[in-house]
């Protein structure tokens, strides 16, 4: 699973007119099964498109960021012919990242990488010094590049007829939808929850969206609130204390199908993330998937005003399983 | 404590003839108490100079230090106005380092801040791009740094008449030595302990000799093996197990005077790491200090052979609490 030179931008169609023709993305192969996941770039913490902000600052730094930032990260990404991501990611679980919301160890190892290729690279020194002052600023930056990492692992475990394999979770602020394996497209849907966190100072739960964002891509990979094992600092982020975190890692273990052998947890003596949920085993044990999330202002033009911890919603989990009963059915009837 | 710009190079004697007419120093300012400390800067692992190693190769890197990693790290400096260590530390501690052995964080985390600021320095291109190179392919790269804010923050605790607190210890390969405040400059020394410990493919405990370095100053501060809860995954590189780390900590809150509020430990629900030996304390419990170490070839040329954990050694402690109690019946007989 490798970062690919982003030449090919993502053109995100109703930002066309606002902040430039064409967004920049990152694109992620997985090498094995020969498919692409994208995300857009990370804008950091606070007033943020991607949490409903749209101020001039906003809109200025989206077009940097794709004037300036994506120029010097497609160079750094050609000098280095690619970059593997696992390995990365697994380093970064040993450095105190669940790379959900605590990315700081991973993005310091992407730093690392791209900063040496960028300065072997053409790309013009004063841009080199805009972008790596911008990166180094933002303990966030790997989020996206996790999203994506998750969503090109995930997206080779569509299609299998019959099974309850979890593909896909996400929110939008009203509604909280699954996917299963086994059901194709379809989402499972139902009313989205709102966040117990940490807001920031001058917010509280009454400002707050229901859970929102594509992000949760993660927690089906293995990875944020099933590698809270990996992260007792995040507490400070999205609440609770040490001893939760490994107990969320652990509980995590009895709805998944396995562990992932490539991503180990130091602090439960180097087992594997509990990857793969099954909704069977999610309905039958009455454990929903724990998910540490940004939260983000209910108004628009505010953006994320603090973040927690949250589970996906049962509801989702029983339709897809009775929906996935019918398909099954349906086909032994043939 | 800060690091400064290192214009003023710690010229080392017997170097001068062979590397070059200096040697670049790293200079750790202890602003409270008015104290500086110094330390080289780390080489990398394997054939090393400061592991006995001196082939054309490891007195290449050096004159390349000198001539190009010193100029570009000063000009960082420089641009920076000197950079606060203890808050690095603290941040490193939360992401799976110790900061004797283990300094993937730390060292990430100062090249994080030293590539934007050499970026926007005078500092040619070419040469920057060398540094980064050399730095990002180091995760030792913070140990020296380490090394001299242990010092500094030990210096300031000197001279306390009648105090137990140990300010250094140190080991040559031949003699293990240790100092108490009370007793001024003396050191109170015995046979340097073999390292127990995981050896690099090819060699073994028969390669090693005896506990060798200054490094253990860092464990005096409350890092290194008083810090072990935070590292989990170091285990990897010097033996044992996560539970082990865990105990490491915890044993030496027993021979310890307080805790570094500074300097918290996640995995121990956000307790202060335990820092301060008392001598006294060591020889009523029967607790030696506990000391990530790197290992060195008894033979010269070699190098660092691997990495374990040691102990320093009960005849250093009661030799000085010995020396202490006559210095105190001295001082009280007048």
């Amino acid at each position: 699973m490798a970062l690919e030179p982003c030449h090919d931008h993502g053109v995100v169609g109703p930002m066309a007119g606002i902040v430039s023709p064409s967004m920049p993305v990152w694109i992620v192969a997985n090498a094995a099964h020969g498919n692409r996941a994208y995300s857009n770039l990370n804008e950091g913490l606070g007033k943020v498109l991607r949490f409903g902000a749209n101020s001039p600052d906003v809109l200025d730094r989206l077009r940097w960021m794709g004037t300036v930032l994506q120029p010097v990260l497609a160079a750094a990404l050609d000098e280095l012919g690619g970059l593997e991501l696992k390995p990365l990611m697994a380093q970064a679980l040993h450095m105190g990242d669940e790379i959900h919301n605590r990315n700081a160890a991973a993005s310091s190892l992407l730093f690392r990488r791209l900063l040496p290729a960028a300065l072997r690279s053409g790309a013009a020194r004063e841009d080199i010094a805009a972008c790596a002052d911008f990166i180094a600023g933002n303990d966030h930056f790997f989020l996206n590049v996790s999203m994506a990492a998750s969503k090109a692992m995930l997206d080779a475990a569509t299609g299998v007829a019959g099974s309850s394999l979890v593909t896909a979770m996400a929110r939008n602020g009203v509604e909280f939808g699954i996917r299963l394996t086994g059901c194709g497209d379809r989402w499972f849907t139902t009313a989205a929850p709102v966040v117990d966190g940490l807001y920031f100072a001058g917010y509280s739960v009454a400002d707050a969206a229901p859970d929102l964002g594509d992000s949760c891509i993660t927690e089906i990979a293995g990875l944020g609130g099933f590698a809270m094992a990996a992260a007792p600092a995040i507490v400070q982020f999205v609440g609770g204390t040490p001893d939760d975190a490994l107990a969320s890692t652990n509980e995590m273990t009895h709805i998944t199908l396995g562990r992932n052998a490539a991503f180990t947890l130091p602090p439960l003596d180097f087992v594997g993330t509990p990857a793969g949920i099954d909704a069977r085993r999610v309905v039958d044990t009455g454990i929903t998937p724990v998910i540490n999330t940004g939260i983000a202002h209910r108004e628009p033009g505010i953006g994320q005003i603090g973040a927690g911890i949250t589970r996906a919603p049962m509801a989702c989990f029983t339709q897809a399983v009775a929906a996935l009963a019918t398909n099954v059915a349906r086909t032994a009837a043939g």
